[in-house]
C-alpha cells in the first residue's frame, strides 16, 4: 500500500522487565532495588517496508503493568489515522492524546496517564523520522521554525514564553546550523557518566569506576547521595581524590531531603566542590528549590527527571529555582512537550542537561539534545547528557560513546527500538526469562542469573 | 474469627460507570461529557459481622479502567494485613503504599497511581470507622492530637509546617470541642450548590435552579465559566439578576485560562460581584494563581480539586496563591494526606471549602470539614462545603441536606459504600445497564436511557 493512503493499522503494547536488581545497578537513595521496565508501544502501519514507530515509558518493576493498561486506554485515538497525517503533523496526534476530556482527568498532563501519552506520542515521532529518512535530531534541526511552533501546546505557558517570542528564538538559532550540524558529526554531544555513583557500590568500585570514567573522556561524574551523611562524605572524598580537584563531580539526592535538611546536609559536602546537587527534594516543590538554590550557591541546583510537565518546569525557571534544566524523554507528554521545554530553558539561559540511564532514556536524549545544540541554544557549553552503561544490548540503534561525547546518530528514527529478541525474552511474565525465572523460584532454586538468559 | 487476629483477606475493584453524559450533568468548560465513574475498591475481612471497608477514585469515564489496573497493582501490599494494625495506625498502610520505591517512579504521589493509594488508604480509614463505631469525623475528632500527628506523613512540609507546630494547633483547638460537636449535631455545616451553574444548561434552568438554591437555604451558588465570553456575562448577569447583590456567587474556570488571559476574563465579570474564581488556570501553576489572584482581588481565587498532593498545596499557601483550599478527599493520598493539608491550612489561616460532587465526593468530604470544624480550624466562617445533587441514591449512607446544610452522619464509616446493587448494574462493561445499553447500540437502537435501568 503507497504511504499516503496507509494507516497505523495496530498498536502493540509490552510490558518488558530487566532484572537488575540483583546487581544493584540504579540503587539510590530512594530507589534500592530498582527491576529497569518499559512499558513499550510499536505503532503498525500497511505503509509496507516494515514502515512502525516504537515508544515506551520507562518505570522501575511493579507498575509497568499500570502503565501498559494507561497506553492502552489511548488506542482509539492512535489505530485508523492516516500515515501522511500523523507524519507530516504528530501535534495533532498529541493534542488529541492529552485533550481527551476524560482522561485529562487523571491527571491532568501527569504521571500514569501523561507518560503514557508521552509513549504514543515518542512513537510516532519515531514513525516521523523512519518515514523521512532522518534521524529524529535532524529532523527537527531541518525543520521550519514555524512548524515547529506549530508542534508546541502553548496553553499554560503565555506568561513566560509566547508563540512569537519561540518563533524569534528559532529564527535567531538558524544562523550558523550548518557548522554546529558539522561539529556534531565530527565530536559528538559531550557526556556526563553516573555508573561509578551507584549508592549500593563499595568504594573501591567507585574509586575505579571514577578514575575509568576519567580516562574514557567523560566530562563529569555523578554520586548519588542522601541515605547516610557519614557515608556521602566518605565516598565524595573518594571520589575527589580520584579525579582531583578540576574536574565536575556532581551530587544526586533523588528527592530524598526536607528544604532545611537539604540545606544542611549539603553544605556539610561543599568542601568536596560538588558540581551540582540533584533533587536535592520533591520534585513538585518549586519555592523549595528555589529556597534551596539560595542556600547553597555556588553549588548548582538541578532537577527535571521527574518534573511531570512543562508547567512546573516553567515555574522553576520562573522562581530562578534551577542552574540546570534536566529533561527526561519519557516523563512528559513526549517531543512536542519536550519543544516546549527546550524553548523555555533556551529563554530563559539555563542550560539543559537531560536525564538519561534506565530503559533507552540515552537512546532517546541524545536526539533531543543534538537538536537543541543545532537549532535552538546553539552552543554545549555547560551542557552535558547523562550516560549510563546499562541494557544498550537491548536496542536495535544503541548509542555510540566516543571519548565521553555521544556520536551523533545516523539511522534514521529515534533510536527507541527493541530487539525483537530481547522483547521476547524479557516480556513479564510470559517471556523466556520470567517463566525460567518464576519456575526456577516455584522449584524452590532461587532467582535466575540474567547471565544465563541473555537474548 | 475475633477481630484482634483477623486479618484482610480480600481486595475486590469495580469498575463502575454513570452514564452522566447524556443529560449533560457535570459539563463545564474543559469537560463537556462526563461519565460520572469510581473505580471501587472493598477491603474485605474475616472479623466477621460483614466488617470491611470502602473507597474508591472518582473519574469521569475512560481510563476508568487504568484506574482500577493502579489499585490492584497495590494488593500485595493490601491482603493479609491484620485488620487490628490497619484500624489502630492507618497510616502503616498509607507509608506502605506510598513508599514502595517501585511504583513511586510513577509519580512520585501524584496521578493515577497515588489516586489509587488514596482509594485504598480511604477504605482503611472506612473499616477503622465502621470497627469503632463511629462516623469517620467523629472517630478523628475524639483522637488524641499526637495519634493524629503520626499519621502525617511530613515529608517535603517541614519548611512550612513541623510535627510539633501540628501538635500545637490540635492541642489548641480542644478547647470548646464539645459545644462544637453539639452545634453541629444541631445545625449541620454549611453547604453551596454547584447543580444550577453547569455550563451545558439554558438559562432559563440556570435562573429557575439557583432561585430554587436559594430557597433551600444554601450559603452560596456556583457558575461554570470560561468557554465563551459573551456568554459567561449573559449567564452571570441572570443568576446575579435571581440572587441579587448580598448573595455568594462563586465562578469556576476548570483550568480553562493562560495566566494573562484569566485576569483578563475575570476582570470582565467582575461587575457581576463574583466571590471567588475556581481553578482559573493550570493547577500545577503555583505562581500563575499568585499572579491572578493579586490582579483580580477583591475577586478571590480558589482552588484544589486537582492538586495532587500536600507539596503543591503548601506552596499555593507558601505563595499566598489562594483565598480559599478546596480539597478533595480522593485526588490526593487519602485522609491520611488530607489531615496533613487541613493542617497547612489552618496554620496559614486560609479557609477550606472542598471539593466535591462526582460520585461520592459529597459523603467523603462531609466528614473532613466537620472534623476540621470540631477539632482543627474550630470555625464554619467563611466555608462552605460543595453539593452536587447527582448519584447519591447508589449509597447506602447518602449524604442529608436540611436547609442548605449537611447534616452531621451517624452511621459508623466514611459514607464511602455504594449499594450492591448499583455496583452490579454500572459496572462496566458487562453490569446490567451497560450490557442492555451495548446490546442495544449493536442493534442500531441507540444510546439506553439510564431511567429504564435505575437499580
Amino acid at each position: 500500500m503507497s504511504a499516503d493512503v496507509a494507516r497505523i493499522i495496530a498498536m502493540d503494547t509490552y510490558d518488558v522487565r530487566f532484572p537488575t536488581s540483583r546487581q544493584l545497578d540504579g540503587s539510590d537513595a530512594m530507589n534500592p532495588d530498582p527491576d529497569y521496565s518499559a512499558a513499550y508501544v510499536v505503532l503498525r502501519t500497511d505503509a509496507g517496508e516494515g514502515l512502525d514507530g516504537h515508544g515506551f515509558t520507562f518505570t522501575i518493576g511493579r507498575g509497568n503493568d499500570v502503565q501498559v493498561a494507561a497506553i492502552e486506554a489511548l488506542r482509539g485515538h492512535v489505530v485508523g489515522r492516516p500515515v501522511a497525517e500523523v507524519c507530516a503533523d504528530p501535534g495533532s496526534l498529541s493534542r488529541a492524546l492529552t485533550g481527551d476530556s476524560q482522561l485529562r482527568w487523571l491527571g491532568p498532563e501527569k504521571g500514569v496517564m501523561h507518560m503514557a501519552v508521552g509513549a504514543v506520542v515518542n512513537a510516532a515521532w519515531d514513525l516521523a523520522a523512519r518515514q523521512a529518512r532522518k534521524p529524529l535530531w535532524k529532523l527537527l534541526a531541518d525543520a521550519e521554525p514555524a512548524w515547529l511552533v506549530s508542534q508546541i501546546d502553548f496553553r499554560y505557558l503565555t506568561d513566560a514564553l509566547t508563540e512569537q517570542e519561540a518563533l524569534d528564538l528559532l529564527r535567531h538559532a538558524r544562523t550558523g546550523r550548518e557548522a554546529r550540524e558539522e561539529e556534531l558529526h565530527r565530536g559528538g554531544y559531550p557526556a556526563y557518566t553516573t555508573s561509578p555513583g551507584w549508592l549500593g557500590y563499595p568504594d573501591e568500585k567507585l574509586a575505579r569506576l571514577a578514575e575509568e570514567a576519567m580516562t574514557a573522556g567523560f566530562r563529569q561524574i555523578k554520586l548519588k547521595v542522601g541515605a547516610d551523611l557519614e557515608d556521602d562524605i566518605r565516598r565524595c572524598r573518594t571520589a575527589r581524590e580520584v579525579v582531583g580537584p578540576g574536574f565536575r563531580m556532581a551530587i544526586d539526592a533523588n528527592q530524598r531531603w526536607d528544604v532545611p535538611e537539604a540545606i544542611a546536609w549539603i553544605s556539610r559536602l561543599a568542601e568536596f566542590g560538588p558540581y551540582w546537587i540533584e533533587e536535592p527534594t520533591s520534585p513538585d516543590d518549586v519555592l523549595g528549590h528555589a529556597a534551596i538554590r539560595r542556600a547553597v550557591a555556588p553549588v548548582k541546583v538541578a532537577t527535571g527527571e521527574h518534573v511531570h510537565n512543562r508547567v512546573v518546569f516553567k515555574q522553576l525557571l520562573q522562581a530562578d529555582a534551577i542552574d540546570v534544566l534536566q529533561l527526561d524523554a519519557a516523563r512528559v507528554g513526549g517531543v512536542n512537550e519536550n519543544l516546549a521545554i527546550l524553548l523555555l530553558a533556551a529563554k530563559f539561559g539555563v542550560p539543559v542537561c537531560p536525564h538519561a540511564g534506565g530503559v533507552g532514556l540515552c537512546e532517546l536524549v541524545q536526539h533531543l539534545s543534538m537538536f537543541d545544540f543545532v537549532a535552538v541554544s546553539g552552543t554545549t557549553e555547560d551542557r552535558v547528557i547523562e550516560y549510563v552503561d546499562h541494557l544498550h544490548e537491548h536496542f536495535r540503534d544503541p548509542v555510540v560513546i566516543r571519548d565521553g561525547h555521544y556520536a551523533a546518530p545516523l539511522t534514521p528514527g529515534f533510536s527507541a527500538a527493541m530487539s525483537p529478541e530481547s522483547i521476547a525474552a524479557y516480556t513479564y511474565p510470559h517471556g523466556r526469562f520470567w517463566a525460567a525465572d518464576l519456575a526456577r523460584r516455584g522449584d524452590g532454586q532461587g532467582a535466575t542469573d540474567p547471565a544465563e538468559v541473555q537474548a
